[in-house]
């Protein structure tokens, strides 16, 4: 429900990043299931600099890594499912509904989240190099037709299950403001709808406010917000 | 244990792919992991035109699908984590120990996989493309950086955990398979004995056998093997 430093859980997240990545660091996702989950954590900040030991936690040195005293765990879709396991909000308990939950979570990461980012990276950090710009027909190709497929597959529903919002909606979603961001869902109204379902949702608006306070705590002087 | 067609676990796998994909297609996973559980399959084999309603069973058109009549769900991960929950050989029931190994999964299929994937990519079918050549020193990067993540955490640990194999593991060795083939282990020999280790397991060489056996069944007439 709320960040509180006596809480269980504690969630890493990021100090600060550039403008175009915030609001899309990977807590966010943790944090929007948790609010939804109504569970009170606590944030551990990690600077650019990663402690010596903090690979041990999370073998990319990313955040987030999840510690709640009784499963130390890192990747989102894995912290998902766990946080899931606590709350039939987001993990329906019907072995189908609840696997078909998880499906999307790999579906939205796997299947989708790779070339949107690669989509995304090469209008980003990638676009100084030579071959950025004859590579973006290709990596738009793959990533419409997942996005495409995605739409597709929603139809009509309010969630990818029909009525019911999952972790499986939650990882989609947060996978599709990359590709939002990007001006990927120009072309797919569907997409973007569901989109704004999923960040009108308390739970989201909370979990995003929370991340971009610390940002805004820990705005480098001399760089444009 | 075999492939029956009276079990009732179904997956869905192709009728031919080409020599450079043969061994990688994603129901081997499956495969790999019935056989590690001692369950019994039978298999839909697909060709590369799709039934026109198979896109209501896997959003993405592609393989495998799994239905034992009780479940009906796509995406490896999710699969993985099915056949796991109905076998303790490959998911352990203690629960950090369980989400350890989901995460593993996570970590192979988001983590891991699309680096490796895209590297391998460009010098398949995208080598055909001006950019693909520029682009290599980028991917090699990324690529290589997270092979030497997961090697600095596999240590001298035979599975990513220590001494026990699980779905995480079964899926990273699927993954770095792609990453051994495409030639980028060169430089890792931890990564490649792991990848070795996996491969030597009767329950991996029993599966790969059943996806080629279907492969040398269907070959085109005309075709190289």
């Amino acid at each position: 429900m709320a960040i509180d430093p006596n809480a269980e859980i504690e969630i890493t997240a990021l100090k600060w990043v550039p403008a175009p990545a915030q609001g899309l660091v990977k807590d966010l996702r943790i944090r929007w299931a948790l609010e939804e989950a109504g569970l009170d954590y606590r944030v551990r900040l990690l600077s650019g600099e990663r402690p010596p030991e903090y690979a041990k936690d999370q073998a990319f040195n990313q955040v987030p890594f999840f510690n709640d005293g009784k499963v130390r765990i890192f990747e989102s879709g894995a912290i998902l499912q766990y946080i899931g396991e606590q709350s039939e909000t987001l993990l329906p308990r019907d072995p189908e509904a609840k696997f078909r939950a998880i499906q999307w979570t790999y579906a939205a990461a796997t299947s989708v989240e790779p070339f949107v980012q690669f989509r995304a990276l090469l209008n980003g950090p990638f676009s100084t190099q030579d071959w950025a710009e004859p590579a973006k027909p290709t990596f738009d190709h793959f990533a419409q037709l997942r996005l495409g497929q995605i739409a597709d597959r929603l139809a009509d529903n309010d969630w990818l299950e029909g009525s019911r919002f999952t972790i499986g909606d939650l990882m989609m979603v947060s996978v599709l403001r990359i590709a939002d961001r990007s001006s990927q869902l120009t072309n797919i109204p569907r997409l973007a709808a569901y989109v704004k379902r999923g960040e009108a949702r308390p739970a989201f608006q909370r979990a995003l406010s929370d991340q971009l306070a610390a940002f805004r705590e820990h705005q480098p002087e001399g760089v444009a917000a």
